[in-house]
Parts: C-alpha cells; structure tokens; sequence
C-alpha cells in the first residue's frame, strides 16, 4: 500500500478548495477525491486566456495523484496550457433529482471534485507516447498489443498535458429529501428520482472480422453502469501499474 | 415562432467561441446550441477569482438566449459572479465511445456547448422568485401549485445568477469510428459503445401519503432516458412561455 492509498493521505487545504457551502458534504482525503476522479470518464477543465474564463470538457486519466489529458496539437485549450498555467480540473456526475415539498428544499444528488495545479505539458517524444499507452491501458487494459503503434507523426499530431494535484475537494450528496417537520403534510410526492448513465449495446464496425479481439472489452457490459466499469478499470490499472 | 427559433438565428463569432479544432464539428446557430443546452440538466460554469480559474457544476436554465443558475447566498462561485464578471457554462455529454485500430484514432461521441458572457445577480426579492419558480416550471411543470410557496427567507438564502449569452459553439460528434485505409486489416474489435443517461425506478419518501400528487413528473419513467426527458421539457416550458 502506498502513500496515496493510506486512509489519512489527504490534499492540502487553501483558499481555493476550502469547501464552504455545506462542508459537511466535502472531503479531502485521497480516497474520496480519487474515487470520484476515477468514476467519471468526463472533465471539464477551466484555464484563462485573457482574464476569459474557459471551460472545455475532455477525457482525463489519473495515476497517482497526478490528473492528465490530451488533445490534438492545434487544440486553443492545450496551446493555453502549454507553459504551467493555472487551471481547475472538474468532474461531476449527477446521481438524481430531489423532490421535496417546497422549492427551497428541492435538490439533486451528486459526486463532484475540483482539482486545482499547474498544467504543463508532457514533453518528448517517449514520454507523451507512454503516456497515451497509459491512457488506453486504463480505459481498455490489454488493447495497446491489440493495435498498430503510434507513428511518430501520431505523437507529433497529440499533445498530453499532466497536472500535479496542488489542492482538491470531493462534493457528494447521496440522501433523501429532506423537509421541514411542517411541510410534511403537503400532499406532493416527494422522494429522488435517481440518474445514472449506463452502458448500451456495442456498434460493431463493419470491417471487423469474425473473431475480432476484444481485449479490453469486458467492463463495458451492456445494460452496466459506465461509473462501476470505470472504477473497476482504474483498480486494475492502478494494481498493474505498481 | 420568435426571432431564436428561426432556423437561421446564430450567435455571433469572436475569439472566445469560433471552434478551430475540427470546425466542420461547430455549429453557432441557435437550434443547435440550445438543443445541447436543453439536453442537459448539469452545467459546468467558470469563472475567475484573483486570476485562478474555478469550474463549478450546477444545474442550469434557459429563457430563450438567456442561462440561469443557482445557490445559496453563501456560494464562493455565486459572491464571485455578482458584478457581471466573464464566465464560461459549458454542457456536455458523452454519448459514446469510438474504438479504432490505432491508438491515435479512438475518440469520443459527444455533445457540447460553451458559452461566453457576463454573469450577473438576479436582484430583487420578485424577481428572484420569479426565476425559481421558473427553474421549477421547466423541470417539473406543474409541480409548483403543489408545493408549498416560497417564504421571504428562502429567497433572501438563494442567489440566481443570469447570463444573456454572447457568444456561443455548440460541438457535436455522432458517427461510426474511422481507420485509415491500411490499418483495416488490424484484427482488433472496433466500432461504438454506446452510453446514455437514464431515469432509475423513483425512491419515495416515506411520508408521502398514499395519493401524492405526481404533478410535473410524467417526463420521467423509469428506463427512459434523461435527454430525451430534458428537450421533452424544454420545449413545453417554451410553449407555455409564449
């Protein structure tokens, strides 16, 4: 076991991830900031240009402690990020809506974490190819030896970007409605409605043979939740990794 | 039909929002904007503090070329956003995973919209009423006759942020995977896996009675899924507003 995985490893405090609406919703610990990083397959990644705000969302991965992702060499959003930029790494999921009996008390359940570091990207050759090895590792262990490799023109085409996790806080709730003791009579239905985003049937391209290799494959069951697929492969990827 | 249902009606294009990666991917007009914008019931929203980006998720709300959100009064993103400062909301969806022969030619299908403008306070007790009673009305029509109204406290704890939006780029894969002609020969599994979110069986609470009052809730059966719920909405919330 090591560092990260200890229960009591947790990212630093400061003013940017202090959580100050309802903290007791928040976290800081590893464990619950990894296991929401590690849940969703989407982020969306916050930098400036120009004092603008942007807000991109793309594929990340993690190892350790470290957040990255990747991009075409022309994307605006990583030539931005280029240098050790500011830059606030997001990923939610909704859980469900939450009905109560006023509009007040209304809510919805959610995992959410925001990741705060420097953003810079993954220089060299070597390093961004194994990088990108190490993004299909994770979301389809065993693949890479199923593929053609990387062309050198395909690592000059990407650009990855790896951001240390300076500071980080997880926002959950996972509850019932709660009402006032005095709303309690109104005659509305009240209760949660959950969401979750589920796996579909695979759309087979035309030109795959009959025993095409499915290495990589197996978390993505139809009819599964795409959250428990993604943080069985980051298990996996992270006890291969060590 | 008004001037943002023309098929023709478009956000205008500057620096913040012309889609250079992939722009045969962008679209600006309004119809294809708001229909991400619509399908989505997560936003997530960015905005500067200090020069440091922030990336809060929330659930957002359209009137016509215009967002909305929320929170209570003590929100950090909220205090930030009072004094029309820039911000970026941008929602997006995943809709699919594309699987290629090479490394380089995995993707994504998705669904994503950012939008640029200044954020600003809804101000005034009336006012903000009116916009939650609003944000009610487009994800559970009806629902509002059956709650009990909101007090003076419960406007004077929440905040309701609006942005008319300025610029905009709505972003859209939906296709099969593509390989390069020479690569096809490769016996690796390629194609879509699919993934959609959708509607759980409803968890009641217990102290619903035995005849609750189900208003605004029909959009939401079990199975369905919850794009279709949310443009479903949208549009009897346009309709109604006319």
């Amino acid at each position: 076991m090591n560092e990260q995985t200890l229960p009591e490893a947790a990212y630093p405090v400061d003013v940017r991830n202090r959580v100050k609406r309802r903290h007791d919703r928040g976290a800081y610990d590893h464990a619950s900031v990894h296991a929401v990083l590690d849940a969703g397959m989407l982020a969306h990644v916050s930098y400036v240009i120009d004092g603008q705000p942007y807000c991109t969302p793309t594929i990340h991965w993690r190892e350790g402690t470290r957040l990255y992702w990747h991009g075409s060499s022309a994307s605006r959003m990583l030539r931005a990020q280029a240098g050790g930029v500011p830059v606030c790494v997001t990923v939610a999921m909704l859980d469900g809506l939450v009905m109560a009996r006023t509009g007040m008390n209304h809510s919805a359940n959610y995992r959410s974490v925001m990741c705060f570091g420097e953003a810079a990207l993954v220089e060299g050759a070597e390093e961004k190819s194994a990088a990108l090895l190490a993004m299909i590792d994770r979301y389809f262990p065993g693949r890479n030896a199923t593929l053609r490799e990387f062309s050198a023109q395909d690592i000059k085409a990407t650009k990855v970007v790896g951001m240390e996790i300076a500071a980080a806080s997880a926002k959950v709730r996972a509850d019932l409605n709660h009402d006032e003791p005095e709303d309690l009579d109104n005659p509305t239905w009240a209760g949660v409605i959950p969401v979750s985003t589920v796996i579909g049937a695979p759309e087979p391209c035309p030109h795959n043979g009959p025993e095409a290799i499915r290495s990589g494959l197996d978390a993505y069951a139809p009819g599964r939740r795409l959250d428990e697929a993604m943080v069985e492969l980051a298990h996996l990827y992270e006890g291969a990794a060590r």
